[in-house]
């Protein structure tokens, strides 16, 4: 077990007023202590701060004025040990702690080795783990809430209880094959299973139904806007990213180049391809044919379908919408301040049944309207959607569908009458599966695998 | 005066593992109790760190899981009462903390305004306030040596001293013209100020002297790196980048475009212009011809002219060594694994004392002589630059030459037998002027003009 002290630079790299190092380990304060020029901090109270400078063991030549924060096991993130040093913000001058808190025998943290250790120790559960991902990644509040929901236990206590449903199951069906007072026993049982992997059955049904809109609100939905040349394609473009805060978010890794451009469109992230895509998905139709760039269109979350108000529907007009059929589309009529030569009813009928949304962008008009009908589009009928628990992370969603399929074994093995210690297994398999959730039947290289996607120093 | 509470993010933006928004003022532990749901933290012992959650006061809905350290004044960072919410490093959550803090009655803190109320009330002096900026963007150990001598009132204890020494001869002077018991006063009166003035001068001469390499520390070497095509310019380059830590920086603001490249070479920050850049200089002495390409390359703190070892000299390298002339140079006399065809001794000669090392880039040869000759050029005679007060402040540069010039002109007075009390004026001046560096004199708009410099949150 890895018992040792970890140390890690736990704030974002950058300028900055605050940088924090973390220490956390059963050397923690030992090891802080030893470059701590103020107070002795292996004897003051735990969760206490302390003003002081780090100095340089070898040379004595002080590295920083800092803020030491002491913090006993278990009551800390990890459970163990933990010593926060904060410093004023600079790139040299935290690198400098770090290695000072690494020479004086802390290990450089892996990513995500300190929250691995709070589910290692037991604080959080593996789901749980995840959110806190999930929270830091966070693009808009509604995703936000979803993950922090998450964190706090919410997806954690369904699955337990699911979990505990199924494992009732299976220990009644053993008590009453083991103890067969009944002549009915196997009918009973049978009778149970199939009542009580019903109702297990519509949970997950029902989580794995959220799981589209989840991943959604965690990821941001990627929209492609297309058009023939000169609807408004970049009026819509510069309209969606005017009215919300656009979130630029840089990617954490080596290369500094990969930068996403997210919307905020009243709580749903939109993944807006950049107006270089935009040229591109204008000339796709045509260029490749209406099969192919179905093919291409069918990676986008939304398709924003652009028609000119002011002109008649051409070939091209209707190829576009040839090349959409079956994908989540919203279309929209642009440029109403001109004169009416587009025939709205024959739209209708080619959007069959898709919102179709009349705007003048350029004079601003009609905006409203489009956000709240992509709004509508991934949160229709669930107005408050703070209040469900979400199923966002694709390894959860995997584990639901492999549970379902798991239990729907089982309810048919039910059906055609297979033994019911046979059918016990497909039912023990789905009790396996919903604990690889929440990190209690997992194995530890898919942990390792996990966490090590976390950034480091969390 | 400002004592309304102030709050700000104060780590960088990005993702990281923790995030911090900082509050001070007489409000600050009010608003952050509005907002935790915990422990009464109005209640508390100062310097303590409690777990909680913040809970939005409008919608009840649980914002962040936080760690919320309370510190009262006066001890604290800028002597008000602090509080400082640590959170899961998220954009989305820290935002919403932020906010929910503003909400409260927290007013958006300015650039540099926390440090601005240290200095404020009193914690630290205008020269140590700049310090604490200088080291957050500090390049190199050398850089942050500097900026944590400086904070820690280095340079404030020998400018209080030389100011001291001013004053005290004006006050000398003037009891002595109150009070003319001796025939000789006037004369007195001229010696002592002589004597006095000779020795603070010959400080601030010291201070001005080392202010180069001060400002070398802070801001980065200029480099431009210069030669014929082929002469293994950029084998050169990626030379000193890959044998040392590339630091590239962030600079904070609205454009994340602007990045600059910093190479650390033992200490001394080389501000690189980039492969671009080294195109151009190649090119500039055969386009705008010696007189003009010399104004450029002026613009460099120090310039590699690299020449090729298996070539002769040619018109354009001598071109070069004249462009150069007079400018600091490290003449690079690469490809050594070629057959010598060029003449070392007209090298030399050509070099006028300037170092001359000899290389092989591709096969690695020579870089560690190359990096000690950068080293030499700025750290000549001074090898521990730790032990030294450097001034690296341009505003504190200009101030000591003005000072200097001022004590000048009273020195200059004293021996054209100008009336005392005329030449206190000047040495009145210089005291002045003295007093601006560390903020005892010194306008309110130069210091909000100062802190608006530092990075949000500090």
């Amino acid at each position: 077990m890895d018992n040792d002290t970890i140390a890690a630079i736990s704030t974002p790299i950058g300028e900055g007023a605050i940088a924090i190092v973390r220490l956390s380990g059963e050397e923690a304060i030992t090891i802080a202590n030893r470059l701590f020029d103020g107070i002795n901090i292996e004897g003051v109270t735990s969760h206490t701060i302390h003003y002081g400078k780090i100095v340089d063991p070898a040379t004595n030549e002080v590295a920083e004025e800092v803020m030491v924060t002491v913090m006993r096991g278990p009551k800390t993130f990890t459970r163990e040990d933990v010593v926060e040093i904060n410093c004023h913000g600079g790139l040299a001058s935290v690198n400098r702690l770090l290695e000072l808190a690494l020479a004086e025998g802390a290990r450089l943290a892996e990513p995500g080795e300190f929250t691995k250790r709070a589910f290692l120790n037991g604080r959080i559960d593996l789901s749980q783990a995840e959110a806190v991902m999930d929270l830091i990644r966070a693009k808009t509040d509604r995703a936000m809430n979803v993950a922090l929901k998450q964190m706090d236990g919410h997806l954690s206590k369904l699955i337990q209880t699911l979990r505990q449903e199924l494992l009732e199951t299976v220990a009644h069906v053993e008590v009453n094959i083991d103890y067969p007072e009944y002549d009915d026993v196997e009918e009973m049982s049978h009778e149970m299973m199939m009542e009580k992997s019903k109702r297990v059955l519509k949970e997950i049904e029902r989580l794995l139904q959220m799981a589209k809109q989840g991943k959604i609100l965690r990821e941001g939905l990627s929209t492609a806007i297309i058009g023939r040349p000169n609807v408004g394609k970049s009026s819509l473009l510069n309209a969606l990213v005017h009215e919300n805060k656009a979130i630029v978010t840089d990617i954490p890794g080596t290369t500094r180049d990969v930068i996403e451009e997210y919307v905020n469109v009243r709580g749903v992230p939109l993944r807006l391809v950049d107006t270089a895509g935009i040229r591109e998905t204008e000339d796709i139709v045509e260029k490749i044919g209406v099969e192919r760039s179905r093919k291409v269109l069918k990676e986008s979350d939304l398709i924003l379908l652009v028609l000119n108000y002011g002109d008649e529907l051409l070939a091209e007009d209707i190829n576009l919408f040839k090349a959409v059929e079956g994908l989540q589309v919203i279309v929209i009529v642009n440029k109403t301040d001109l004169d009416q030569k587009i025939d709205l009813d024959k739209v209708h009928h080619l959007a069959k049944g898709n919102p179709v949304i009349t705007t003048a962008l350029i004079e601003e008009k009609g905006i409203d309207e489009l956000e709240q009908a992509i709004a509508d589009t991934f949160f229709a009928g669930e107005l408050d959607a703070g209040d469900l628990t979400y199923v966002s992370n694709v390894r959860h969603i995997q584990l639901l569908k492999q549970a379902k399929q798991a239990l729907t074994d089982a309810m048919n093995g039910v059906e055609q009458g297979i033994p019911i210690d046979l059918v016990q297994i497909d039912v023990t398999r789905t009790w396996e599966l919903l604990g690889e959730i929440v990190g209690d039947t997992v194995h530890e290289s898919l942990i390792d695998q996990l966490f090590s996607q976390f950034c480091l120093g969390k």
